[in-house]
């Protein structure tokens, strides 16, 4: 796996530089965003995507965005990183990840306020990687604790993409696939092609191909017929908002599999790091839900794929309730039901 | 609607003209086709496509192609027709009502073997003819059947095409859309885009707004949360063949639909002319799956959506479990459960 290592979001020199995965997979693109403007259309426009990615961005486009700051005191210094911290916390409305990096930095610059500017500078700068450096370490985490579940021989569904290309290390979802794949378990995956962004066709193929997992790209209305066939033992999916009930908000198409994989009795896993649980939302119904523009169903790469005028529904994310999950996958291990108590237990402090 | 009816297929001074629909919605273009060369790839290529409008494109071309017969005698003709038969059939696999419009047109030669062959000929064409005729007064049928299960208000989801595009007349599924509508019922339907083929997106949006009907667009993998919604009130669907025991396949992603609506309480019903029903088929383990090439997913309106060299499943049908269907809506009403008996009874000659 080391050799083959997915730099998805790195700090160079100054810079946040990622890998345009709106590019993928036919370029490999990489960009280097100094501003919080650029970090911020990037995040917007799916250039940087995966909750843990989008988290580590925003923190490093932060740190960029203040190394360039003209502040002289800790006051202005301060109201210009809130500010900055708002903005970026409007990319994308429903990943936690986001808003908790961002805090993250808010909270160290406000318990440096009696140092020097140019040191909270480098501060946040060496905050940012240390988010980066922790959940590279996160996702191996998840990957051992997934990989418990997974035998030698079994087909694994995932739908779009949870990836090394969501996070900067194995990814949340891909992680215990890695790991199987690193132990010599002889696994298959199916990959959902994730409409309407085709995460799955473009991102989730691509990483496993690059990593030489055995990877099957499907239609996601095939989903079923290939649960039918007997050919998926186990599903996993990533989550980026989870609520204190076990309701997990996730791409969009993710409640309809987990549907399909209970209606074929198949093991339904959502992996994620602990920063996606979110205990103020008491249920899926709490967790917003963006809607995107219809064109981004009614074309595609540049083709219209609909009648000119065409009406659009689009949802970017469904919530799937927790009675359809078999259980949660984490870097501090697996999360069974019931998950109102066992969730509640998780996210106490030195647990 | 009659003023914007649609002629999908047509006999036209020896030849037959159909609406090439791989390049609908963006272009509309008319074919005429004289050989079944030219028919059998119109059919392979799904520029004429729906089981109905399929058997009477197949018999329109087996009569084109006999109109050029050179063959003197009955013995030469027929089996030149035979032959053309057996090619023609061999454009599709799945759909029975294009075995059903042949065996009828070889069924009618043999009947009139002590004829000249010219007047054969004539013969055939006319049979192609009426074929459509009564394939015309059958969706109107089906659509004054199950707009009794449609009240005004009502939410429908459809899978891929089954509307007049996909026949001659009404269609199938969306029969029942159409004849509501002529009614004043206040209706909106929902059109999952249906991958890889995109029909739902092209065909059944374009042809619905083109008659002023509500549809909306959404991706085959928000059909779940659509339902959750409240937004679908019944689903409608066409089948391509229909098992004695009442499995019936269909488009790829019917069996999730069918399982979604299921878990969401929602009725599901298909929608199908009665050369739909195989009787010799016991149930659906013995209806034979089409897989199409891999190339069919990886890409996506001419554009490339997967890494090269990316594996890919393509199963071109699935087959909807009798359990999971509502009731059958056919030219001669509604047939609700137990279905092995009333499929029976249903098919039985003089019913």
């Amino acid at each position: 796996m080391k050799k083959n290592e997915i730099k998805t979001v790195e700090w160079q020199d100054g810079a946040v530089r990622i890998i345009d995965q709106t590019r993928l997979p036919g370029e490999y693109v990489l960009l280097d965003m100094r501003t919080k403007e650029e970090m911020w259309e990037a995040i917007r426009e799916l250039k940087v995507r995966g909750a843990p990615a989008i988290g580590i961005a925003a923190a490093m486009g932060l740190a960029a965005e203040m190394d360039r700051s003209r502040a002289k005191g800790f006051p202005a210094f301060y109201r210009e990183l809130e500010k900055a911290a708002a903005y970026l916390a409007s990319s994308r409305p429903t990943a936690v990840n986001l808003f908790w990096a961002l805090q993250r930095m808010k909270e160290l610059a406000g318990r440096l306020r009696d140092q020097p500017v140019a040191k909270i500078k480098e501060a946040l700068v060496g905050e940012a990687k240390a988010i980066l450096e922790e959940d590279r370490n996160m996702c191996r985490a998840i990957g051992e604790a997934g990989d418990a579940l997974i035998m030698s021989g079994d087909g694994i569904l995932t739908h779009c993409n949870a990836g090394g290309l969501a996070t900067s290390g194995f990814g949340t979802a891909l992680a215990p696939v890695y790991v199987a794949q690193e132990k010599g378990k002889k696994i298959k995956v199916y990959s959902d092609e994730t409409r309407p962004l085709l995460q799955g066709a473009r991102l989730t193929l691509w990483e496993l191909m690059h990593v030489g997992v055995d990877v099957t790209m499907i239609c996601d209305n095939m989903a079923a017929v290939v649960m039918k066939q007997g050919k998926i033992d186990l599903v996993i999916t990533g989550a980026d908002r989870v609520a204190a009930n076990g309701d997990a908000a996730n791409k969009i198409g993710t409640y309809g599999v987990a549907l399909l994989a209970r209606a074929h009795k198949i093991p339904f896993y959502m992996a994620w790091p602990s920063s996606t649980l979110d205990l103020s939302l008491a249920s899926g119904d709490d967790i917003p839900i963006e809607e995107r523009g219809a064109e981004e169903l009614t074309t595609f790469a540049g083709v219209s794929i609909a009648p000119k005028g065409a009406q659009a529904y689009c949802p970017a994310f469904d919530v799937t309730p927790h009675e359809l999950i078999a259980a949660f996958i984490t870097e501090r291990g697996v999360i069974r039901p019931p998950f109102g108590k066992n969730l509640r237990q998780f996210a106490r402090p030195g647990h």
